[in-house]
């Protein structure tokens, strides 16, 4: 299936969490068994072959995704998980929500000096989780190679966050008007 | 890699996360890219060609396994979440933790009458969580074939339990003194 397939897989919740907000919902695309199998293989193809060594993958839908997409490339999965729920040493960093502010961990031996890293979520819509995992992996000494999303909003940061980040991100598809 | 070779690669936490409590650690399993395509392809492997239409992974750990363990059988994963976590309508269930109870979502059109599905976990310990996740399935009309695990605590209950709930559970590797 190509990405233009795969978006029509994807359902949206009109005011979800809240009023106003279209909330993009993934788990139709991946409780389809060929839009599943499409979207890892679309996700993991650019980065076959390109030396990369882990991949990192943000609770909690980063995971359905990661684990599968590592599987693919040969290569391990390491777990970014919200506080308190890594049982060994871990760093942790911060970052903003709209209301208050939340905080993310990695194991501290999780990843290998200049190991080369591709963070996987579902989802980028303003980039603050993207900016705390990309913090762990740098203080860890990885390298970030690039990121990559089922959905990018645009709209409210998105892609244009990774270029202020300097990650290469890559989407298989967009949702304006977010 | 074998079951052993890949059981030498969970580290044990003493005292995790309280004391007297030994924590199987399987996040330097899967940080392993070997180990972790062994995991996968093992934990798979028995239900190849089996008519399995849909895997079940419970939040967060069975996220990591379930969504490769779905690809590699060519159908759809399906989150088990934690209350509130699921956007479309839902139905709940209530489970016993060791102080209080908490309660596992799945949404209602998420499986399909009389559909065949496999429950996945990285680790069967009192089997509170599986007996959960297995009647959101029954709710819903699916019919449990079988659950796979990393690991079984036989200990405090796990694929003992499985058989009182007459899931077939199984598991890559055993602990015991849990």
């Amino acid at each position: 299936m190509n990405n233009d397939e795969l978006k029509r897989l994807v359902r949206t919740i009109p005011d979800y969490p809240k009023p106003g907000i279209m909330f993009r919902d993934v788990t139709t695309l991946i409780s389809h068994g060929e839009g599943l199998r499409a979207t890892i293989n679309n996700m993991a193809e650019p980065f076959i072959g390109k030396g990369i060594n882990a991949v990192v993958g943000i609770e909690a839908r980063g995971f359905i995704l990661g684990g599968a997409i590592a599987e693919k490339l040969g290569v391990g999965f390491v777990p970014v998980r919200k506080k308190g729920k890594l049982p060994f040493d871990t760093i942790s960093q911060t970052y903003e929500l709209e209301y208050g502010t939340d905080e993310l961990e990695i194991h501290t031996d999780s990843i290998n000096q200049s190991a080369k890293v591709l963070i996987v979520d579902d989802l980028i819509a303003t980039g603050g989780t993207l900016e705390a995992a990309g913090k762990l992996v740098k203080q860890l000494g990885g390298q970030i190679v690039a990121a990559a999303f089922i959905v990018d909003l645009p709209d409210i940061g998105g892609s244009k966050k990774c270029e202020q980040l300097g990650i290469p991100c890559h989407a298989l598809m967009e949702f304006e008007g977010d």
